[in-house]
């Protein structure tokens, strides 16, 4: 074989694993999501930032040595030719707590940011999930208070409304850290106790209720202390202002505590109601200490944030995806390639008016051309013939029901602009 | 220190090396800068995709030993714990050639396509250069045609018109491979001496003229067919179709050949006309055996790329950076935090008429609440204090001028809204 051409061996078309393709619908729905995003954060007050998805991967180690393994485990890091240790970022959090931490004293507070990132984290293959998605990320600096906790709570809840949920469509489930602090106190539970204690309200909804009771037993808790029947006053306070907003869903439950991590107050998730979806969405809540990594004067902060996975599953069991539609008005088809001239002029006037407009270069015959314009789902076509352009009169046909209009040159513009 | 406290040692609030933080204001551009190119795009009947950052690391060593040389240098390429060479994808169009070849029965052609990927190249720290960047993607897939590459160097001439420039700010240098290639036949250069040739060409603006003509006489190639006087027919009926849609500033330069690189056909660059920033901002051309890496029948192509921060410095050197403005329309500032309730009631009759608005929560006594408004650009104040609760009337302050006049609760929202 010494002799032989070299092995020309075709690349396969998929992508790197557990990372996706986003075709023009694909990314049309990522499109609706940022922008509904986008909308209900700047009602509020909030405002966008960004940052590279490259990260020094001591910004996910310093919460010790657990974290450290979590960090190598569970994330993408690798050191550069330089000797750096980079990461690609699993959560946006530090980032935003480092940027905030960076300029201090320039920022006012309360400060309101939102960011939409893309996050990596290292799945094993095998469980065939997800190794990148795209989060929401809404924080609020700077403020102490429980309308601060409510505001963050309330943005989540304005969002899933402008995506046409309802509110029986979901449950905001309040918990508090406080509370869980004060209640392993009050049962004098060791450190390793009350981590255990935290442990097993995590898990509550995906455990037996005997299982949950014996936990507690074990530990020396009191179940009434778990009923959610006693508020505490932080989570109080926010459910007061929630409902003054008119926020009618949100309910106290002590068995929310989003694992040990860095909440230190009211903590959030919020649950779909399906039947056949009903699971935590997202959730989050107050890290008072988080930017006492880079400072020893912390900047008190509250915030959620909200993958695109989720969005898309809570949408498509409801029936509320948006159907796609395509940016493009109008396709202009050519009898011939001799009038794309004529084509690229009518497009050239269409455009200048505001209207988008592809054009065929009439390399295949008509049949195929209106092919192309049906596949890529543009609602009209007109086409560009010897017979158009003489009489000057183009008909506009409705792709989606097959009529079609005569117009002259001079009203396209005008029939595209009244749609 | 055996007995002491562990070091608590603060991180740095740098970003990782050669990356960018993007502050409200940085972002604010970023998202103009991708709204201007979405549109323009959108005009021309382009739809948007997307897709991961991460990709097979063969995607970009297909093209031989050098470019394997190429990939481990100068890209983020490392391995997964599941042993797969990955790469952060150091540009787009290897991947879109992908996509396309993955769905090449499905897509109806002409497809066009844009996308406006973050991007990343490995750079040694020394050099002060970014290591990743973001950069407007146009492609058109499927077309042989000149009109085809006219298109795609109009939308690019668009955009920058979009951006607000002028055509004596910047020329269009259209070059031919297939003149190169019939110039180096003519010229019998073998192939070495045809590479040396584009390598010269490459160089052309950087070196000295004398050093140019050198180096063609060494090739025998006559220096007269590089005067850009002979325009090739291809190239002629670029430049026809260009003309034809109102383009006035492109023209033949036999010296634009953009590499070895993929292209085959009419490639292109843009220039900045500044006498401050004379360069090549950005280019493209036609690729028709790209996706041969893939299939067998390749799906002919022609695109351009342009990054961001070429284009905020072709902005920045003129004058033509948008000014920030925050999205948040006013600020509702409170006398004590006992109407801080109240500031929340008018906020959310506010925000249900579209009106963007941030609520201070009253910490800090109100000229530091006034403070943060300006910090944050907000362009109006509205106190809400006893008084005014009392008296249902409110002065909406203009932060710029500083004049203010008073409004009843319900004018509020009108007075906004008719900014």
């Amino acid at each position: 074989m010494s002799k032989n051409e070299p092995s020309k061996e075709k690349l396969s078309t998929e992508s790197y694993k557990g990372v996706r393709d986003f075709y023009p619908e694909d990314q049309a729905f990522l499109n609706y999501l940022f922008a509904t995003c986008r909308t209900v954060a700047k009602r509020f007050g909030y405002v966008e930032y960004g940052a590279s998805i490259l990260e020094p991967a001591e910004l996910y180690k310093a919460k010790g040595a657990d974290n450290e393994e979590l960090v190598n485990e569970q994330t993408y890091t690798f050191t550069d030719r330089g000797g750096r240790e980079v990461t690609l970022r699993p959560e946006m959090t530090p980032t935003v707590a480092r940027m905030v931490s960076a300029k201090r004293r320039e920022l006012g507070y309360p400060l309101r940011l939102f960011s939409i990132p893309n996050l990596f984290r290292y799945e094993r293959p095998q469980r065939g999930r997800l190794r990148e998605h795209w989060q929401l990320n809404v924080d609020l600096f700077g403020s102490q208070t429980r309308a601060a906790d409510a505001e963050i709570i309330q943005v989540a809840y304005e969002i899933l409304k402008a995506f046409g949920a309802e509110e029986k469509d979901f449950v905001i489930k309040l918990g508090s850290r406080a509370y869980i602090e004060a209640l392993a106190a009050e049962c004098a539970l060791t450190e390793e106790d009350t981590r255990k204690l935290v442990g097993l309200l995590d898990r509550k909804n995906k455990i037996e209720k005997s299982e949950f009771e014996a936990g507690l037993a074990e530990l020396g808790v009191p179940l009434e202390k778990l009923n959610g029947e006693q508020v505490p006053a932080d989570v109080q306070a926010v459910l007061d202002t929630l409902a003054a907003g008119g926020v009618g869903n949100a309910v106290f439950d002590p068995s929310i505590v989003r694992g040990f991590a860095y909440y230190t107050g009211v903590v959030f998730e919020v649950y779909d109601t399906h039947k056949d979806n009903n699971r935590a969405l997202f959730g989050g809540g107050r890290y008072d200490n988080l930017t006492a990594l880079f400072d020893d004067t912390p900047i008190v902060g509250v915030g959620f944030g909200m993958g695109d996975t989720m969005v898309y599953h809570f949408l498509e069991v409801r029936g509320l995806l948006p159907a796609y539609s395509a940016p493009t008005h109008a396709y202009l088809a050519v009898a011939t390639e001799a009038e794309v001239p004529h084509a690229l002029a009518i497009a050239g006037e269409l455009r200048a008016a505001g209207v988008n407009v592809a054009v065929d270069f009439g390399e295949k015959k008509l049949a195929d051309q209106i092919k192309t314009a049906v596949k890529h789902s543009i609602p009209y076509l007109i086409v560009v013939g010897a017979n158009e352009i003489a009489s000057g009169t183009f008909g506009i046909r409705n792709l989606l029901n097959g009529t079609e209009a005569p117009h002259t040159r001079e009203e396209l513009a005008a029939f595209f602009l009244s749609l």
